[in-house]
Formats: C-alpha cells, structure tokens, sequence
C-alpha cells in the first residue's frame, strides 16, 4: 500500500482518518501532534522546568525521546527524568538500566526514588500482606513519589506517557462508575499549592501510533508486563472500546472530546477540591490524611513500612 | 430462595441491591420506585393530563396499567393513550389489539395515528425505498407523531415506557460518540413552545423488573418483536453494559446518576437549544426544516409520500 501523501510505501494505517501513511509522513504527522497537543492544552511554556516521568518502559521512552527531539534545543526550557522503583524482583531491574541509557543519550539528568528508601519497603513485600489488588498500592506511592520528586526537583510540570486509550479507558471507567471527582481530575487543571502539575504530551496518540513511532524510531523499547499487573475493570472496558472502535473507528478521540465538552460545566459547578495537608506527612491532599498514610497505616500493623520524612531520591 | 424481608417464596433477585423479593415485596418495591421518580423530577403534578405513549408492547402497556394503577383516581389529574400504527404488516396488528384493550380495561380513551393517514405512506412502502435504516425513519416519523398528537389532544406531558436499560445505553452511546446535544436532550427540560414535555416513569427501573411486574400483574405481554428492528451500534453498547452490570452490579443506575450530576453544568454552558417553527409544517424544530419533513422531501423522489398538514388522529 502506498503513502497517502507520496509515492512512498505505507507502514502505517490511520484507521480513523483512512490515511496510509509512509514513515516520513507517520514521523511528521506524529511529532506535529505532540507539538500541538502540548500547545493546545498550554503544557509547555517558557521557563518550564519538565520532570518526566520515565518507567523506562515503551511509552515513557517514546516520551523522553520525543519532548527532547522536539523542545531538547530550547534554552527556555529544563528537563529531568524521574523513574520510580517499586521493588519489583525480575522485573524494574531491565527497564531502569533502559531509563538510565536513554537519559544519558538524550542528556538529562536521571532521579530515582524507590519504595524501598522512601517507605521501608518493597512493592514485592507489600503485596504479601495487603488486602488490595498490587495497583492499589503501587499506584498510590507511585504517584506520590512522582509528585513529591518532580517538586523536590524544582520542576513545574510533571509530564507522563499516558497516551489516548489510556485516557478514553479512564475517561469511560469514571463515567460509568459515575466518578465525577475523578472524571473532573482528567481535566487539565489550574496549579494548586503543593502538586506539581501534570501533563499527558501523547493523551490525544493511539498507544499503537506511540509504539510505531518508537519502533520506526529505533528506541529501546521494553514490552516487559508488570507481574502484579491486572485490571480486570480496566480490561472488560478496554476490549469494549476496542469492538466500538473496530466498528466505528473514531471512538477513543470522540470519547475525550465528551470529556472536553463537558468540562467548561464541571469547571463550573464541580469547583476544584479544595486541598489540605496531609496531617502526617503534609503532602497535598483533599481529605485529612493523603491517601499513602492511610495505607501506610493499614499496612504497618502487619509489616514493616513507615513514611520516611525526607524524599529519599538518588540521582543514577 | 426466601424475601429478604418476609418469610414468602422470592420471585425476584435484585443483584444490585443483593435482596431476594417476594411477589409483595417486589410489587412494592416497583411501584414505589415509580411513585418517586415521578416526584424527583416532578413528571406527574396537580392538573396535568398525560398522554401516555402505548405501543401495545410489554413496557408500555405495564406503564399504562400501573399510572392508572397510582395515580387513577386522583381527580386532579387526566390520562389519555396514543398508539403510533406505523403500518408494519403481521406486526401491528396484534399489539394495537392489546392497546385497545388495555385503554378500554383502565377507562381511558385511546387514539390511533397512522403514518398512513398522516404521511400518505406506510413504513412497509417506506423502507423499500429508503437508505437510511428502517429505525431513522420510523422513529423521526413515530416521534413526530406522538407530540403532534399528545398536543392535539391537549396533553401536558407525554410518558413514554423507557426503562433504564434503555436510557443507561442512550446515555452511553452519546457519551461515547461526543453527542453532547443529544446528552443535554436526555436531561429534563424546562417546557418548549410546541413540545409537550415527556416523561420516563421507568427511567430508574430495569428492563428486567418492568418485565416481572407486568407478568405478577398478569398484564397482557407482546414480546413480538419488530421485523425491521435492528440496532447494530445500540446492540454492542448493551451487550458491554451488562458484561460490566454482571461483574459489578449497579452500572446502569450509576451511568443515570453520572449524566445527573453533569447536568447542571450541562444546563449552564448548554443552553437549551433554541427551537423554531419548520418552514414546512410548523412543527417544533432546532433547524430551517423539522426531521420529518426533511425525509419526506428525500423519500418523495421514490414513493408517494406527503405531509398532511392537518393531523389525523383516530379515536379508537
């Protein structure tokens, strides 16, 4: 099949857009997407200080690569990557050499702040003893980690690799569990004292147009699966966008473009949580105790996991 | 299995709510149920006359039974039928029959308006000739007809027999597709100039337990279907939704609950849509011409269709 645009061989089929694609035009199409999805959405300014936040893993590699391809000469800007160690055994070890290599390629300076140091303990440990499924707890600290890293290092922005089906699968899993605190939180926000403000460059990309770039590319891309990894909500809604999306293709972009409109209302009537500090550790939060001290909490009668008080965060 | 408040046999498995109900308890349950959704949205209030949208199916003719039932004797209001024969042979016929019936049972009167006699064309001639799906015609055409009709006959809110299962996957559907027009029309609306407002007495009750009723009431129940029903995108909306009910009871009623609580901010940024008069017929439209007329236009090319001005309703 050839290019839509030129006289060049397709490597990829824009299903959506019934476009076929060569690789120069792929490779144009998608860095013109990320450059206007971080314009549209005011993602990156002048003065930015972006910590990325790099599992190490396919996306966040894409991201890494792509933010330093694209804004990496501009002088007004600064870039950090952060990478979180959950202690995972046979798993975090590959991706995090991954992460260190790309941070070195692309010049920037690589943190890593891990369950371990900042919690006394290891994923691999929590999971033994706790009630919850793995990502309950994981993706509490992590985003705690995150968050309290990227503020440690100064950063403005906290920029991670969620791409368009992670959004529409989120989007969707609010919707119908009628969530509107969380559906409300997707919307890109006004900074608030305390939570370094987040950023998704690839939430308008289909992870497939994520992969294929990395792939054409040359990336180090990992597909190595977490072995906690199991989403069976996520999973039923997935598959669901996934036959809609077959039949009428269009479906993950029209079901941001719901959240999109809907939110000028929930700006209006759902004003933004009001924010506390958390009485143990201070971080931000929008009850009493934040969400990682209470689990802290749950967890300490059975292992041994405490809130270090300093960020424990190393740089590789 | 015994009733989760008595010692009778159950006959009703409520998974969301995890009780077992006897015929009692379960006939309370429902009809409870209808009396307060009324209230909440204030469907059913002193000095209305309703005309009450009867196919002659299962759902409408429990939804006839059962506001007669409740609200029958209340002299402060008034009910009347309206059955749409949009000329579907071996089909029809039979429903009509039992809509005669059941308005002749509670004592009320039943009108009839065919598309024949009002667009000079039978949906059987109809979908011969047309691209569109049967449905896009039928229900442009049926829509039409029931507020023309409800209006005609004085009525102040037309009630429809829509359960839950039905507005969980309208909602759905919408949502996906960005149809934030069509979301915004789901949400009761103040009253319109030409449009009798419509009300869903089921909107909160499953498909399901509007079933059961009407079998422990030993209401006359058509589960014929109609020959040209066929709902390809709706089918795979609801084929997901009870996947995800049956995983996690209670999906439906948090798909209305999420719509609710956008609502107000739907209100807000959404103003209604303003409406006009068809430069046709007249009718209540959004644009120059009213749906109906636009596909009486495309299908008088093909057949004998035309738009009788005045309308013709039968007293049955």
């Amino acid at each position: 099949m050839k290019c839509s645009y030129c006289s060049r061989d397709a490597v990829y089929y824009q299903r959506y857009a019934g476009k076929h694609l060569c690789r120069k035009h792929f490779t144009a199409f998608f860095e013109k997407k990320v450059r206007a999805t971080i314009k549209k959405y005011r993602m990156i300014e002048t003065g930015d200080r972006v910590a990325i936040a790099l599992s190490g893993g396919k996306d966040s590699v894409t991201l890494t690569k792509v933010l330093m391809e694209l804004y990496g000469d501009r002088r007004d800007l600064e870039f950090v990557a952060v990478t979180i160690d959950e202690g995972i055994e046979g798993y975090r070890e590959k991706t995090l050499k991954i992460a260190r290599e790309v941070t070195r390629s692309v010049g920037i300076e690589h943190y890593v702040a891990s369950f371990e140091n900042n919690f006394s303990a290891k994923l691999d440990e929590i999971v033994k003893v706790g009630e919850k499924l793995p990502c309950s707890y994981c993706g509490v600290f992590r985003k705690y980690l995150l968050n309290k890293s990227a503020r440690n290092l100064s950063a403005s922005k906290l920029a991670t690799a969620h791409n368009l089906d992670d959004e529409s699968q989120t989007i969707l899993m609010n919707f119908i569990n009628a969530d509107i605190d969380r559906l409300a939180r997707l919307i890109p926000q006004r900074d608030q004292e305390g939570l370094v403000r987040r950023i998704k460059p690839f939430m308008e990309l289909y992870e497939k147009e994520v992969v294929t770039y990395g792939f054409l590319k040359n990336y180090p891309m990992s597909f190595d699966e977490c072995p906690y990894s199991y989403f069976p909500v996520r999973a039923v809604v997935r598959d669901f966008i996934y036959e809609f999306e077959q039949k009428y293709p269009g479906r993950k972009i029209s079901i941001l473009r719901s959240l999109e409109k809907l939110s000028n209302g929930l700006k209006i009537t759902n004003p933004q949580i009001e924010l506390y500090k958390c009485e143990i550790c201070g971080e931000p939060t929008s009850q009493k105790l934040c969400q990682a001290c209470k689990l802290v909490n749950e967890l300490k009668v059975k292992i041994n996991i405490r809130h270090n008080e300093d960020l424990s965060l190393t740089k590789s």
